[in-house]
């Protein structure tokens, strides 16, 4: 099976890490197509990146409908675009979001995310709330570092992630820890070493659950919400939106 | 003060009606600014649309930067992008649907909105959520008709809007009915008289808002949520969005 | 366009700030009615107080009815009487809380309440969630000081209001302020200068939304739940509430 | 002990429903009082009624203060004045609304509110979701018919009360009823007896939990919320509120 | 009357605590039987003590039907097995956690509830939430006591209660406090005394509710949810439960 | 790895039928163990039905742990024991009920379930709000068919499936359908031919989930919650409870 693990951000170290973390998680019969889109932000810390990340995820899922791709996973913790990601496609798309408070939710009673810039703090309750998991959710931690501080300088990311962990742990009382990056993985196995709570990585959760999907056979309902998008014009810079194959 | 009206699809014609209710409602010294982006859809009844409308909306916000806009209105009933303009500009920007449903809930206790065609039905169920109106909103009812529909055929248009706010009122027990959609704001008063009770239209509640705002001096908060987006490479198509002027 | 404002307390020093500040919001041509029920009392810091104040601000209402009102502010921070006031008046009637809770909806993600006395936190808290605001709103901070203490010694009141505030900004990571108790609108601006976030103060907001709605031509829904009070035998001391022209 | 039971409306037959069905459920040992405040209106089927009956109200309890009363119930539907008359006396205060939900909440797991008017639905399902109830109150169910057409027309009411408890079962899912009026209490037994589920009256639910918290020894917190109202000045028709006993 | 009160754990000296507590709150003319199971855990903390406690409470509920049982009371925090007592009869059951809560919510606006061992706090959480009472309960504390040390060194019982009451009080703003283990009644009075709030103890509070119940003539609703469970066989060390008299 | 399936009834065809149906999920590699607890009720239907299950999922978990089983899934609609059996194993485990939930949020925006008889309407309601997911679940269709009734008639199963999945389609405008009974896995393909929606059984889902948290090598967290029991003495029917190896 063919799953595309597209990291909606352009920064080709990450979807190379991101990838990575994929193929470690992957059977052996399962081929990980691991990619940033053409257009987009080197990073998404804000509304204003992840919205702008989307049309660049949408051309990735509609390109990889002629790749022969049977699932898909979106790799951000905003899950960007995710809804529009099942209209173009009735293969199933899997946020990594979604994906970690699942798994986490067959783990622990009670888990904390930890994450980024402390301005994506709303943007991730939002979130949460939309997947009914505020109850189990009970903070969102995040550390003063970028996304690409977290590759640019690994040793001091590992060392924030620990630090909001222990205080996760300790002081809101959270029975496993949601990494709140995609650039994350690789600190997982570490940090649920040092912390000895779960770990969730949502980049491996969204493989293994798309995985699963595709042996089911299931596909995206295609009956009201996630119906194909009517065909219709589009114009300026996104105009070949308005004639994909994928448009129905 | 200069109000700036942007309808998120690329239809002028729609555009037009935008502005024309836009200026019914504003007061003689606000100048109306009605546009649409130079990138994007004609109409928006999907995620997939609404999602590739939003950098036309976000290129019209930071355009509007220097055309020394006061406040901003989205006139699209998903109020799409509103987030992410809220962190471009610090003037005020409101969404239609969001302001719809505030003068909704100064006007009457409970209401539906009648709106185009089934698949938005849970696109705006989660907006209301977000909104924290769910208990207010009795219904969200839809029509076999599209954007567009609306606009070519405005009898038949009236017709059905007419039908489900009748079964809106006696069925639902809604006592006034939001309008979902910005091409809709012609139909109110006669709505209005027929059913009588407040017939709500986004777009001008939306500019009475923004106009109050900006009378009042208030800015949106630049603190954490919405500061502005971080400077930083964008590539592709949308590579002009990493060096606006807005974003600092 | 005439607004009468209602402070529901019998404090005249503070009807009159409250009036200073609506006029400073309204429009040159709105005629600004700043009145104190002649019944009830002098500051409103319980239950006990807002029951009892509600027949004086019904009665004003009634009585607006024939001084040809356009719209009707309560000033106080628990909109007392406000479904009742809908009830008997087909005008718009806005609570200062609501305007300044859909106002801070449009300005900022997250935002905490300062208000008077621990008592009342209560009380807001069930308004707050009562709007549907309770994840929006992250904190209700209260202070030492009774409403008339704001107006006898408004150095200190600035102080509490400060400090709080800056609790608000720092430990609820608050993005906005909003002010409690409608004897505070003259600490709305050098409080937000003080903090760098919007201090909103309720009067001025509830002033805004009525001089709109009233543009819009807007009125009361009286379908079903805000329907004209049944006319009815009242007795003793409030027999004349039974035979008023409003009582349809 | 002596319970008072407060009908907050000013119409004597039905105080003497209310007090005959009291007694029936009272123990030997338990005195009641029954009254009707000596203002207000003669029923309460609007906002405007409810809350000009809680002065009344009010009064009663402070009243009550004097006449070495133990526990108060208040015998209207809305629960006015409840957390009012929680703050002027640190005797028990039970509401009927609540005291039948907490009832039914032991005996079914989903039940309906049936009740008078049409106007008044929107006020329980305010009330029912500050109580909490919203998952349990499958439906509240109006009739045509005021609360003095249950005094006048009791054969009409029974019919009516029957019609609509039956379509709770069958429809709803009900598997209790809730009587949504003071003035409904001789029903419930032969509604019982028809329907086949239980048939709850506040009343008689409100008079047992009184005596059950009295005999536990239990006062209302004075802590915060429900603390002593600050002695203040009240002016006119309700001047008597600013010095009364029980305002401390 | 005869009440039968359910210690669901075989701690034969706790059970006579329970008694002790139930009969210092029942009438004189109400009888008391306090009971152990026959099988189970010695004390229940954890959801494998909770869920093998249940047999045991079940069991005695079918045996209560030929004792001539009037209401049942489970006097365990974690209401266990409730629903399932409630199918197996027709007299009320009473758990004394719900009991609690809404005995509480007639005294005070906001309480916390104070317990044993931590990892029952989610436990109790999911139980407050599906009571609807998440609103009012602002926390629960934990002490690092499990339930027989409260039984053994009940001086330092009430150490620890004492110190989390005053927090729950200080910290919380808890106006009540709730004792979330039915070991702990005889705490009550002294630590009343001592936080100069209400603090409820289930096992009096569910014991006067079933008294009123019974005294009202209420039986549980047999229409749906708590039917009878339908006949058939049961296997293993638990097959005398497929042939109960109680099963229909 | 291996997988134990507990069909937590003990009807040994429908254990066969849950095997059939998890082998067919399963990858090649992957060990199935479908077993029927020792002790039990042949199908669950009630509350009394389900906790009497408990003991025997349990016992299943703790021989489980000498078994080399690698993780566990528990199939039954109601998940009986899940958190219990969290407790007594670090392996995962996983239930039906919220296995098929998590799966067809990945595939649908809104979905209805399917299942037996109309008294666990409730039940299922609580479960569903339990795991966020009320906002989702759309509805949830009983038929008047037992567990058994599918077993013995399949052919009446299927139609009654069918009808009621044709009605949540066009009347709960559901987007698919769970089969709210671990007996139903057979007829998921055909209803989904049938309905053209997807229909999701919990048995596969619950297993490619546990395939999938195995691989991941991702455990229970032990913190808090979850941690072991702790040992203690139980007597009677349920005395090998206290001294099993799993607890600690």
């Amino acid at each position: 099976m063919k799953i595309k693990v597209i990291n909606p951000n352009t920064t080709l170290e990450m979807t190379e890490g991101i990838e990575h973390a994929a193929k470690s998680a992957a059977r052996p019969d399962t081929q990980i197509l691991a990619v940033s889109p053409k257009m987009g932000p080197i990073s998404i810390e804000s509304y204003y990146d992840e919205y702008l990340s989307i049309p660049g995820v949408i051309e990735e899922i509609i390109k990889g409908e002629k790749e022969g791709v049977d699932a898909y996973v979106i790799a951000c913790y905003g899950d960007p675009g995710l809804q529009a990601a099942r209209e173009v496609t009735d293969k199933p798309v899997v946020g990594i979001a979604e994906a970690s408070l699942y798994l986490a939710s067959m783990l622990a009673a009670r888990f904390s995310v930890v994450t980024v810039l402390p301005r994506i703090k709303t943007m991730l309750e939002e979130l949460v709330d939309s997947y009914g998991m505020s109850r189990r959710v009970v903070n969102i931690r995040t550390t003063p570092l970028s996304v690409l501080d977290f590759e640019k300088d690994p040793e001091r990311g590992m060392k924030m992630l620990e630090e909001e962990g222990e205080k996760a742990v300790s002081e809101d009382n959270a029975e496993a820890i949601l990494l709140g990056c995609a650039g994350m993985a690789d600190f997982a196995d570490k940090l649920e070493e040092k912390l000895g709570v779960p770990v969730i990585d949502g980049v491996v959760a969204g493989v293994k659950f798309a995985e699963s999907i595709v042996d089911l056979g299931k596909k995206t309902s295609k009956l009201k919400t996630y119906k194909y998008p009517e065909k219709k014009e589009y114009t300026g810079l996104l105009d070949t939106f308005g004639d994909q194959a994928a448009v129905k």
